[in-house]
């Protein structure tokens, strides 16, 4: 029978788990399902493991991004798994497929762009794998600690609950847009967008204070686009949303761009994925009356958590939302 | 410039992490070198993690192989590398790219033999990621951890240590050239020689009680051929070997097997990785006066560590060793 999309052979995988594996491992307190496993350590911590695997053509194109860029990104997208269950990264184990195409120049450039990323985040290249392939394939596991008090999940989000989010949506998006384009003027006038599709920097360096301040019921990375990662939560924590689309926060860069292609530039903050903004619910209603940024990074109430239902709100409209994320076997 | 080979691209890779990457990882005790990245995860124990990516046309054939099978020897290899540092598998992590090709069935089959594996070894399969992929492709991650006085690792070997081997090598290489040929009567007549090449168990069973009783100085598992892992022994220890060829043990089915070939076993059992045997050293003369079964699996003297050199004995002559690891990249 053909794979009928993502979500289903996992599904059909998870349940396999469930029925033929190991019943109650020792020490494990989430396995699938989250941004990362859990398992206790320590009295203190848990210890988190994510892992994503990069195939070409399919997650990048080495005719569209430099070495450098393909590699930082593959290491911040794990880093970004890690900071959203509140944990800090420490050791990545690199498995790398390379083609004969590949000289070794382009191979060490890989590992420069994962290196300078690992560096930003204080994670340790501790391990890996190396061996001939058709095509290039990349898979980062990448090991971290939480102390127990900051795990966040994302199945606690409660009714009533704020919807915050870190940063701005769109940019990537647009960046990715600009690249596929080959539109060097566009590239050279939006160096922003471009740089926030090439080099996207995770939130791990906030992801403390977000903790000691907000206090999250929930938490996500937007790496699918913000409607699959509200999505997220919600199937885990049995609730609903209410996004309000207005408030979602556009970059100028952003605004400019969308105004020059005739589009609104929410078509772009609701459709990007690999933003690796986190987003995550409290109760606490801290922006009310101050704009909160933390790091110089802005922290915004986009919507609330409720019963049920799929909910977005824009121009005060409501409507149902469109629930469909990044699903790669239902991309073209 | 062309890649040269797997450990030429493999030094220039740690070259740039040990130039650029993190200093002094906190609580990393061993990071790149050995089996597993060792890292301190509380007072009695440390944590251990090794990765290996298995590819399609490179490390199994989709023609040769059932799905199962290379599901199951690609946890099996992760859980004796764990176990060949005095560990104990845990989590495992499975990232997969599907072709096109490969239907619903044909996954969930990979997913059996994975949990087959998983299984024996009391393994929780604890996340993953799944992609398309023009090729298929299969990173396992997987934790584990060790107790700390029961660590051993490729460099503690000294001039004087027994080398010791459990079980028998050749039998994983003579089931690979039965399957290759596809003589399918040589399958039907030797069983256990396919049986071993296709569903390889490692050691795992008995290493606490090897290491109880021999104490190893170091230790390593059989999956690139036992002259390639005595010389990764010995350039970590920075020592020689003496290898005698004549106590290899040696299955009566290779026996059998390699005289209607007419060939000698010796070849088979001197050329066989992926046999996930454990080799390791130790000061203890325990198998002169005795000899030696662990739950039913013999431990054999077959050489000994010396100041330096390589050296292999067969019918009493020496000869200097022809060292050369199995090389994805230099591989035909």
């Amino acid at each position: 029978m053909e794979i009928k999309s993502e979500w289903d052979i996992l599904a059909k995988i998870k349940s396999a788990i469930d029925t033929r594996g190991v019943r109650k491992p020792p020490r494990l307190i989430m396995g699938i399902g989250d941004d990362c496993a859990v398992f206790e350590v320590n009295g203190d911590r848990y210890g988190l493991i994510t892992t994503d695997i990069s195939i070409e053509d399919r997650h990048f194109r080495r005719a569209l991004s430099s070495p450098q860029d393909i590699g930082f990104k593959a290491m911040m997208s794990n880093i970004s798994d890690i900071a959203s269950m509140g944990g800090a990264a420490q050791y990545a184990f690199i498995s790398i497929g390379i083609p004969q195409s590949c000289a070794e120049e382009y191979v060490l450039a890989l590992y420069d762009g994962m290196i300078d990323a690992a560096n930003m985040a204080g994670v340790a290249l501790a391990g890996g794998d190396i061996s001939k392939s058709a095509h290039l394939v990349l898979n980062i596991a990448l090991y971290g600690e939480a102390r127990k008090r900051h795990l966040t999940t994302r199945s606690g989000a409660k009714p009533g609950d704020i919807i915050y989010l870190t940063g701005a949506l769109g940019d990537s998006r647009a960046g990715l847009e600009i690249l596929l384009s080959g539109e060097t003027s566009a590239a050279d006038r939006y160096p922003a967008l471009m740089e926030k599709h090439n080099r996207p920097v995770a939130r791990f360096g906030i992801v403390t204070e977000i903790i000691q301040m907000f206090n999250p019921t929930s938490m996500i990375d937007v790496s699918d686009g913000v409607l699959s990662e509200l999505w997220h939560i919600c199937e885990e924590s049995k609730c609903g949303f209410r996004l309000i689309e207005d408030k979602i926060p556009l970059s100028a860069d952003l605004r400019r761009y969308a105004a020059e292609k005739n589009r609104g530039p929410l078509d772009y903050a609701l459709h990007s994925g690999e933003e690796y903004e986190l987003l995550f619910t409290s109760p606490k209603d801290i922006t009310r009356t101050m704009s909160v940024n933390i790091n110089k990074i802005p922290v915004t109430v986009i919507g609330s958590i409720t019963e049920k239902g799929f909910v977005t709100v824009r121009n005060s409209r409501e409507a149902e939302a469109p629930i469909s994320g990044f699903d790669h076997f239902k991309e073209q």
